[in-house]
């Protein structure tokens, strides 16, 4: 299955059913049964209906445009096929009052003569309904009968606006009229539409000039990024020509997903139209998105039309139409500086005068230091089994960092609470990986309380819950908590630090029996760690057992 | 080019870069070049900011959703990598004011800790920061830590929208947890995503249970259609039991693209969940849409929460955030009855007495008729170098057509306008494509015309106009039209119907040198037409040759 398809004669049965569910769209009891949708809460005494239709599977188009702002009546054709006659009849007559209706027609043959007809026969019923014709492709210039794209979208939105704004019949359909002869639009796309039940179709590749009914394009282009795809598109709308034609001082521009787009190639495709249109001021875009699709073509096209006043308040006003995306004003990249609004200034380490007034204390942590750094090997060994076997390695820079803090004179212990949050920065970046960034929280955390008068176990005791509030480990998933919980216990006690070391030794011992249930050891094999210890729970009792004899 | 991709590493700046041009958000200028997104109206004064982040190649999360009403902040990381401490650190900076800063973190290791880290050193810092962990993933039940995915959106748009109500910290955190311990999640997906560069995997199908950066899904599944693949995440999602652990009266869902559905995939998926949601009644439906991609993953997720009054206010509440999708409320589809306001009863052909006080028109409409019936093989074979060889099968239908309903008695000529009338309704459906409906039109136009006191010229150079208007061919373009208009020329300078049907032959017989512009036949080469009259056009005058003798 390569698609959430189901079989060609429901697709469009079901979509229509889920947009009925969701939308406030009503579906007419037709008496032949074909398919009309009108908008809930339309009133036909309100003002001009705006009726559109088409074939499906290019939704949003139609029935997702229906709402206050848009249209009165969508009438769904089947899968890439016209509409009948009676089905856009019966649509003109559900939604048509004393104000008329509009009728906005792709220009391909059957749309045009079936909603033609419906037009005949509506008139001969007294009803005041007029048709605008979209031809806004500009794939084959030299055709006489362009097709009607997604520059359809810009129609409905005016002609809907102004509807909307108890405009007459007269008034919306020239309206209609001028934003029909402003758009071109133009289509390429990397792979076809794939029909429900079909095989994608291998032997068609990137094609530029487009329709949305899955016709081959105008031509097969060699296309080797989105820079060079935007650029074919770009060079055939002729931007500038366009804007001077209509002496406009800027444009709207139209950048519709043909279905298959992700929203990142959305964005990408944003870029390069912004970037490339360049001179020419796009006064608003809309989109990326899909809004008139062929089922799943991976590919986009580019509407544009004069920025008009008419036009810009209309793609400015809000609709309750699900399938619209509201107009953005682009500009260039805005920025600001850092920094905020109350931070106090962090105590930095670094403002700290370099004292070595208790020399002890910096002579045990070069030890504890040291026998990191000697268990390099070792700790990688127990590493191996259980990750990729840089526990070792992670700690001994770690080690080193502190070490060179030490010899640099940027690291004192006059200040305990200072010097810990130094450590905590430099384990942060000197670490790297999960290992650092655990310390590191785990510092700060100690740091903040030993600075708000807690006692060493208190602070211990506060850095180790911070460690698993966020690390999301308990004691006993085989991590460094299997060391440090037994020390900080031992420490609150009443016990000293050879205590807690020899706590911690046994914890990490414990490990070796263990399972582990956190970080990336979690998801190996029991069988691969059964029997080592924890390179984590073991580097925190050695750390400690040589701050301890140090401290002796 | 598979993708509108650039290349791996520009792909991040590019999404970024085409969303600071065209939404309503800042970048940072961090000391370490991190990327941080803010909302441009942004206040930190206002209230408590909302903080989200994390690897890119999920959007619109999460810069989509900076806005009024959810995120203050986006910390995007690179792709599928989690944001450095000091990115997180920069963004709870900017935009924490005295009210505080809620983070909403996705439960990935390197989320979780560099977010968690960077809230420990913002506190240093005198910041209220609160975390809140989205754990939404129910693909593997025994894991400890299961992942943040598309809930995460919820969590946003609850904590943003009591953030933007003014509500204090820690009613915000205390709302976020609690809808972050109501959701459930699932995925299911076709196709993986595809790297920038890279070539999609073919070893890997269609997975369920799957994360957001692409990882293998908790199992490989064969789906045979979309409602299969419904009830796959449906049944490990387990409704039923999500709304009695929580009491809940009804559900919220999100129906999530992982990037890759169409519009109409995504519609058909959401009438399989309405659907086998069944006794669950759905309070709000968000979706089908993108809303946390993992790239163009073709797949989608459903998350399911309990329809908590708090959460029900929050979805419903407008943002100016992008990416999100307003909620609907789905109900069963809703139907209303056909007809109109304000139609006329139109005036139906069957009302109209059956007379045939004018034997001679209607002897010469039979005669019109069976000449075009005599006409069928000729005709077709000249439809053959054009189109598909069925114009004489067409003609030859509506003769018949018209035959019928004059020897039923349905057909009468003491009306003309009514008579014509009625034979447009007939051509309509009995001839099909587009020459009956062109027919069809004109007719129609030419009874409105009759009816309204006009004269036989004038009324047929109306239809001729409407043929015209709604089919965007004219004279010269080897068309029907080629007989009609000297047709209607004759009798409008007094000729005849001799000297019409002369004129009409002519004007057949001059399309052999003719070029198609129109139709069907203007896609095949001028080559294949060439000396050879136009069916349509002979079909005109062979029909009016007949009228003309019969009445003669």
């Amino acid at each position: 299955m390569a698609h959430f398809h189901p079989s060609r004669d429901q697709l469009v049965p079901e979509v229509l059913e889920a947009l009925l569910r969701t939308a406030a769209v009503e579906r007419l009891e037709t008496s032949e049964g074909v398919d009309v949708l009108v908008r809930a809460d339309h009133d036909p005494a309100a003002g001009v209906a705006v009726v559109s239709g088409g074939g499906s599977g290019h939704e949003p188009a139609h029935a997702g445009y229906l709402g206050e702002g848009m249209l009165a009546a969508a009438v769904p054709g089947s899968l890439f096929a016209s509409p009948p006659v009676s089905a856009v009849l019966e649509a003109i007559r559900a939604v048509t009052g004393p104000a008329g209706a509009l009728l906005v027609i792709k220009n391909y043959t059957g749309d045009r003569l079936n909603f033609g007809l419906a037009a005949e026969r509506a008139r001969e019923e007294g009803l005041d309904v007029r048709t605008v014709l979209i031809r806004d492709d500009v794939a084959l210039p030299d055709i006489e009968q362009p097709r009607g794209l997604a520059g359809t979208v810009l129609v409905h939105k005016v002609a809907g606006h102004l509807a909307a704004q108890g405009a007459a019949l007269d008034d919306v359909a020239a309206a209609a009229e001028r934003t029909a002869a402003g758009i071109r639009t133009m289509a390429l796309a990397l792979t076809p539409a794939t029909l429900p039940g079909a095989e994608r179709d291998a032997s068609r590749g990137a094609e530029l000039g487009l329709g949305i009914h899955n016709e081959p394009g105008a031509r097969s282009v060699e296309v080797s990024g989105a820079d060079d795809a935007m650029a074919l598109v770009l060079e055939t709308l002729d931007a500038r020509s366009l804007a001077e034609e209509h002496g406009a001082r800027g444009l709207v521009a139209v950048l519709n997903d043909l279905g298959g787009c992700s929203p990142q190639e959305g964005l990408v495709l944003a870029g390069e139209l912004l970037g490339q249109l360049g001179a020419e001021p796009l006064a608003r875009l809309i989109g990326p998105a899909p809004l008139m699709t062929s089922l799943d073509m991976h590919g986009f096209s580019v509407t544009l039309a004069p920025a008009t006043e008419e036009l810009l308040s209309a793609v400015d006003a809000p609709t309750a139409a699900s399938g619209w995306t509201p107009a953005t004003t682009p500009g260039e990249p805005r920025s600001r500086p850092a920094g905020g609004p109350t931070a106090e200034a962090a105590p930095e380490a670094a403002e700290q005068a370099p004292t070595t007034d208790d020399g002890r204390v910096e002579q045990a942590v070069r030890a504890g230091a040291a026998a990191l750094t000697a268990a390099t090997e070792e700790l990688d060994a127990l590493d191996r089994a259980a990750g990729d076997a840089d526990a070792g390695t992670t700690f001994a820079a770690g080690a080193r960092a502190v070490d060179e803090l030490i010899s640099s004179g940027e690291l004192g212990f006059a200040d305990p609470a200072a010097a810990v949050r130094r450590i905590a920065r430099s384990l942060e970046t000197a670490m790297g990986g999960s290992s650092g960034v655990l310390l590191a929280i785990c510092s700060t955390a100690v740091a903040r309380a030993l600075e708000t008068g807690r006692s060493w176990p208190e602070a211990l005791q506060a850095g180790i819950a911070a460690m698993q509030h966020h690390g999301g480990a308990a004691e006993g998933d085989r991590t460094m908590l299997d060391a440090l919980l037994p020390a900080q216990r031992a420490l609150a006690e009443g016990g000293g630090l050879s205590e807690a070391a020899r706590a911690a030794r046994q914890g990490a011992e414990a490990t070796a029996a263990l399972t582990a249930k956190a970080g990336r050891a979690a998801y190996v094999p029991e069988a691969a760690t059964a029997g080592a210890q924890d390179a984590g729970a073991v580097a925190v009792a050695r750390f400690l057992d040589a701050l301890a004899s140090a401290l002796r």
